[in-house]
Order: C-alpha cells, then sequence, then structure tokens
C-alpha cells in the first residue's frame, strides 16, 4: 500500500466503502489474507454499490432472522475466513460473547502462516476486549463429509457438532456440505446469485460489518424464528438491484 | 501467490475468468500494479459475472464504432493502465501497430519503479512480437487541464494532442478531463454505471482482454463511424443484466 493510497477524504462519496477496504488491504499487509481475498472484496464492492452500499428492508429482514436462528440453536457456531476477520473481527468476537459460542477460523487457501496470524489476531483481540471467546481452527480434528482439500477440515466440538453455522464470505461448496450435514447454514453474502445465497438457510444479502453491527442489536432482543422463504429474500435485493437500472438511461 | 491458488482446472465454468484472475495476480507479483488493482479487478469480475462472462451484441456493435473511429482518428493514442497491460499487452501493441498509433502508459498511483516495470514489460514484448510500437508515458512533459495530481500528467505528442484516445478500465474524472479536452474517448469498462462509462463518446461494456481480441479483427476492416447513441448501449447492457435477475427465484 502505496502512501498515497492510504488517504481517504471523509468528504469522498463513497467513504465508508473505501475505509472498509482499506481493513482488506491492511490485513493483507499484516499476512492474514491470500491474493484472492483482494480479488474477492473487489467482488463483493462491486455488488454493494449495486445495492446502494446500504442495508436494504429485506436483508434487514434476513439479519432478524439469522439473530433469531442463532438464538435458538443449542451449539451455534461463527465460522470466519479470512476476509471476515479482517472486516469485522471485533463484531464477531462481541456476538460470540453475546451468544456464548466458538468461532472456527475456516480458510480457503490454508497455510501454517495465514492460519496464524488470523487466530493470533483474534486471540490479542480477544484479550484487548476482555472476552473470553473460545477461537478453533488450528488444530482440526474432524472432516466435513464430501468437502475435499483443507477446506473440509473442522473441529469436532465445533462446526462439526454445530447446529447452527454463521457463514459470512463463504464459497458455494462448502454451503452445501454443511447443509448435506443437516446444519442450518446461516450465509452472509453481497452476491444474491451465489451458490451459498441460495443454497443456505437464510441469506442474508448485504455488507458484512453491516450485519454484524445489526446483529450486536438485535441478538439481545431475542427475535422468534420464523417459517423463512429464503428465495423471497434473494429476490428482493435482486429486484431492488433491477429497479436502479430500469430506464436509467432512457 | 500461493501454489494452491496457482492451478486452475480447465473444466472449471468459470475457467476463462480464473485464467484472466491469474494475469493480474502475475503482473501484481512482478510490481507492475497497486494493490487496490487486486480490487478493481473483483469488482469487474463482478460485473462480468452479471454480463454472462460473454461479449453481448450491444457491446460488439460499440467495439464495431471504437474501431471506426480510431481508424478515423488523425492523432490516435491507446492509453493504458497498470490492468490493462497486465490483461492485453499483447493485444494492445497489436492494435497499436494496426493503427501506427503509440501507446501512452497513464497509471493512478504513480511511482517510478511501477512505471518502470510497465515501461519494461511492453518494450521486452514489442521486441519479442517483433513490432516497433511507440511506448510513451515516462517522461510526461504536459498536462490534461483540470485533473490534480500525477493523473494529469500526459505526453504533449501522446495524449496531448490526440484526437481520439482509448481508455480502458479508466477513472471517471480523468475521463471527463479527456472529453473537456474535446477528445474522442473511446471506453472499455464492465461497469455500464460507471461515469467514465456515461461520459464517454463511445462505450464498451465488455472485458478488456475480449474488446481487444474484437479490435485485432475489426480494425482491418475499416469500419464506417455512425451517429452514435452511447446512452442506448449502456441501456442495453443493464437491460441484459436485469433480464438474467427477473424472477430467478420466484
Amino acid at each position: 500500500m502505496t502512501n498515497e493510497e492510504d488517504i481517504v477524504d471523509p468528504a469522498h462519496p463513497r467513504y465508508e466503502s473505501l475505509m472498509i477496504r482499506k481493513k482488506v488491504a491492511e490485513a493483507g499487509a499484516k499476512g492474514m489474507l491470500a491474493d484472492s481475498a483482494m480479488i474477492a472484496h473487489g467482488r463483493g464492492e462491486a455488488f454493494d454499490y449495486l445495492l446502494g452500499e446500504q442495508t436494504i428492508p429485506s436483508a434487514l429482514e434476513a439479519t432478524r432472522e439469522v439473530a433469531a436462528r442463532l438464538v435458538r440453536a443449542q451449539r451455534p457456531v461463527l465460522s470466519l475466513n479470512g476476509n471476515a476477520i479482517a472486516l469485522a473481527s471485533q463484531e464477531f468476537l462481541t456476538i460470540a460473547s453475546q451468544l456464548g459460542c466458538p468461532i472456527e477460523i475456516n480458510i480457503f487457501y490454508r497455510t501454517p502462516e495465514r492460519m496464524g496470524a488470523l487466530i493470533g489476531h483474534l486471540k490479542m483481540l480477544n484479550t484487548k476486549l476482555g472476552l473470553d471467546v473460545e477461537i478453533l481452527g488450528g488444530i482440526p480434528d474432524a472432516r466435513i463429509p464430501d468437502l475435499e482439500g483443507p477446506r473440509g477440515a473442522c473441529h469436532s466440538e465445533g462446526i462439526f457438532a454445530a447446529d447452527a453455522v454463521l457463514v459470512p464470505l463463504e464459497d458455494g461448496d462448502r454451503c452445501e456440505a454443511l447443509v448435506a450435514m443437516g446444519k442450518e447454514v446461516l450465509v452472509i453474502d453481497l452476491n444474491p446469485l451465489s451458490r451459498s445465497s441460495s443454497r443456505g438457510t437464510v441469506g442474508v444479502i448485504d455488507e458484512v460489518t453491516r450485519v454484524a453491527k445489526n446483529l450486536i442489536q438485535l441478538i439481545p432482543e431475542k427475535p422468534e424464528p420464523t417459517d423463512w422463504n429464503n428465495n423471497k429474500g434473494l429476490q428482493a435485493a435482486l429486484d431492488h438491484i433491477t429497479k436502479s437500472m430500469a430506464d436509467k438511461f432512457e
């Protein structure tokens, strides 16, 4: 990151988005992310831009549903990858503390260095915030069935045994494998067309930092789960995008 | 880039897109790109995904119009940034050779190292392809009016004097400043909602590698310029996207 790139003008119309981007770049510099994480972040930025960089009403409803299902679950787990930790680690530690549940780190391109940087970062924040959240992921001892490679590695006392898993920014294969295990899979994803969004139990089409902040507000309200129609929420997000595109230039 | 990330399975449904991404990552490793280039590439990927990773009919029409205007121009210039060079330097050298025009490198985050890496890369390819394309950008001696900072630097014999400039992946401010100079600004951008797409003379909503390959085919045909309606092309791209989103989940 050059110095020039570090400067973000608060008057910029996309200031929030640029500050979020800065967090990803900083995490990258700390060795917490694969190179592809920057590209993945850019993809998310494009969808957020199409949503107007805001929590749309259907996303807030979906977030309430996620809160309800996390509160109801006997063994919830927050499954975090590098980007989720880069963007909202403080918020996710707070949520785990509210729920009394562990965080399990699970990254697509697993290297000991990256895993060490992510665990170290969360443990440091845990101490700084005076929390005692259990951080899993370092020494996985179980496997997600039908998922090859390092992505399938998990903890027997974490994701493997969980009844509900919050998966921000998940890859499609892993989302489907978790659903196939019979878990409630609660997805946060900016792309309403992704496999994760559509195959999860509840898909929140919103930016991960905004969702995490909303969850912190909603969890203490202990909302009741509803008979959730996931497709309806995804179509609402698509309709929001298409509305802004109709007759734009005519 | 880890080795694991290097492997792209040709059977992957998004193989082409992943190979394009690989080029950006490799250019990054060679010091040709700012960190933000990876994020910008990811944004483009999202729009390309929405377009179906294909050249849609309106984009091919726009590409033909760009070819026509480049052929008609007295002093055309190809203005290339880091991502354009990472993705399609060989193709742009071929186009410059077809037109007998210079390439001018102009990058948003200018450092001597990055500029040197980009110029060196193009000169190496120039020799390798047996071409003699003039590569400008190293020692700018003129300025684009009303554009602050290094982005405003240009060559008096290149962009400054050009009547038509091809700008793949341009930033909005610079596009507008070039239009204000009275030039024909021929934009390649995957985002139909960007300022560059809408403020340029002709906006091609397509992936830069595909456009460059199409231009190589179209330029020798010497097409005639038409009375181009840029808004119509942009709306066609938006309509293509919205069509794929309508009633997707219902």
